[in-house]
């Protein structure tokens, strides 16, 4: 079995337990690991061992589970003291990572769950609790798949993908957003080259998305983030596939930090460059990308990390801002779970909200 | 006295020795290295503790000096002798770094002046080796100057430049040629802020250019390549100045990996991108950028270099190309020592042939 069978973030009914893929040790070593205490799975998201803002959402609602079915013996007679310490744990791990919107978001939809069947049992609230971390769960991998089903459309046969980061399988649960074209495509048996940059400075491209791919058997080549024009020269990019961490509701995307430079160098190119984005992601109250701040980050992450010595002179400045923002004109389509949107996005996002909210 | 006031490569005539800036050690550890013997000459060559074409020149020229100096000693009345151990000194000295070609080029201007004093004393052999290798240097500070001199006029008070890799007084004697408009710029009092991409994978950006120009006083700010956009999304570079491996007659350039991404980017948000040029650089043969092979380099330079643990699933494929090459069409200026050659280049560049031939 390979590993890139086993889902990103599990859930061993039998023994009460959250199982991941460790993702601090990628790609030297795997290791899969089981949490079972809040602590547990507390450290798990604030270490970044599970990270992708849908891989945490889901690890969020197999752990308030697990949780809950413990606390569940505890107060087996004491509806309110089982309801106080559910509410006592829910905080603690939304406390892990305060700005990763699906972790809030996905305890917020347990705790709705469990305040429907407020009176019952514990077995019958612990019951309802298990299911909707499953649908979460399942919603999530439903969303990625549809993604990569419409995504593979925009592919043939031998063609060569660029993505930047990770917005793979390890991101989520199965298929990822960015990548889940490309693992619907090898489960047709289409041959897809895939290029990933390596996405300094986390470089997530290399140790994460070359990872995924390489160990699902997919073509794999890495490249510095500087060597994707060398690249699209020698012809060898078709299209480039990239996740997003908002959308605005004129297309305006924006991704990880390099994301709008592949665009740039796309354009020069006469490439298509696509956005993989979950509904969840596209935010229509943000008019455009004008409006939305970018997070700068400590400048010891370009300096020192992952090295031996520091590879600057101490006391330089340092610019590292996390994210930036492509602009709608550089992007050929947003490809959601309820379809592909074109320009102009702004109708076009419109139309994607109205199929969803009729599905 | 700071580090940035002494010459990367300099002759000590007293203790007849070569001293070069350890460029192995920078940024952590500032060392003054004298090279005596052809051995040492040598192994500063090849373990790059000097690099830069101009450079390396220099030091070649400075060390077959020592190296002839000393030998005039056993052959004080055996110029047969002389000659020949002069040759295979040379020789050894060329097999240092094999494609650098202002290595031989410095050290074939070296023989042809012995040559031309066949016959004289060997003292006056040795002065006029001293006397060329002294012009060799002071060539390559005239013309760093130059391109300074010309490259400012291009920059006004307050302006931010973006460069990438090392095109740095690091590579040269003084004042480097992508960096000379900025240290011309300081030497007016011009306030200029850069910016310096990394340079991705072996560092140049982060290791040499930021240290050379931070140790100078300049306002210096360090970035991943994939920033560039951010960057200049919020408008903090007027223009781009970098070096080049080769112009081709059409304009087209050759320069380290990650220029012709830098290119399309500036481009994207109208910023004007300036190749400082020595005319030793500019191919009128090439006719385009086609005509340039791109070296391809070790994939463990991605993967491992610099690391504790290798940063990618052991394997997995790389591109790794040393350069890349920038259309013409995207560079607004070509900044010689006779001056700045604006499209078309195919006339621009002829005039400055024109220049450098009546001069």
């Amino acid at each position: 079995m390979n590993i890139m069978d086993i889902d990103t973030v599990d859930i061993d009914l039998d023994q009460n337990a959250v199982v991941i893929i460790d993702q601090t040790k990628l790609p030297n070593d795997i290791v899969l690991k089981k949490l079972r205490s809040p602590k547990e799975i507390w450290d798990a998201i604030y270490k970044l061992e599970v990270r992708g803002a849908p891989a945490i959402g889901v690890c969020a609602a197999f752990g308030i589970y697990v949780i809950a079915k413990d606390l569940a013996k505890d107060f087996f007679e004491d509806e309110e003291g089982f309801f106080k310490a559910f509410y006592e744990q829910k905080e603690y791990l939304d406390s892990s990572r305060p700005t990763a919107v699906n972790l809030s978001w996905a305890l917020n939809r347990m705790a709705s769950v469990l305040e429907s069947h407020r009176g019952e049992a514990r077995a019958v609230q612990v019951e309802a609790l298990k299911d909707e971390s499953i649908a979460i769960r399942d919603e999530d991998i439903f969303v990625c798949k549809r993604i990569g089903e419409y995504g593979v459309t925009l592919l043939k046969d031998g063609d060569g993908v660029l993505t930047h980061c990770n917005a793979g399988k390890l991101a989520t649960v199965r298929y990822g957003t960015a990548t889940s074209p490309i693992y619907v495509a090898k489960e047709k048996g289409l041959h897809i080259r895939v290029y990933c940059d390596e996405t300094r400075p986390l470089l997530q491209g290399a140790r994460l998305t070359a990872f995924e791919l390489f160990e699902s058997g997919v073509d794999t080549t890495l490249l510095c983030d500087n060597m994707s024009s060398a690249l699209m020269k020698e012809g060898k990019v078709n299209a480039i596939f990239v996740g997003c961490d908002r959308v605005a509701a004129n297309g305006d995307t924006a991704n990880k930090i390099g994301t709008s430079v592949v665009a740039a160098v796309a354009k020069q190119y006469h490439i298509p460059m696509y956005i993989a984005a979950p509904t969840s992601t596209i935010d229509m109250n943000c008019k455009s990308g004008d409006d939305i701040v970018i997070e700068q980050r400590d400048g010891a992450e370009v300096t020192d990390m992952w090295y031996e010595k520091p590879m600057a002179p101490k006391g330089v400045k340092v610019f590292n801002p996390a994210f930036d923002v492509t602009d709608y004109e550089l992007i050929a389509g947003i490809v959601t779970e309820y379809g592909i949107a074109k320009a102009p996005y702004s109708e076009s996002l419109k139309e994607i909200f109205r199929k969803k909210n009729n599905s």
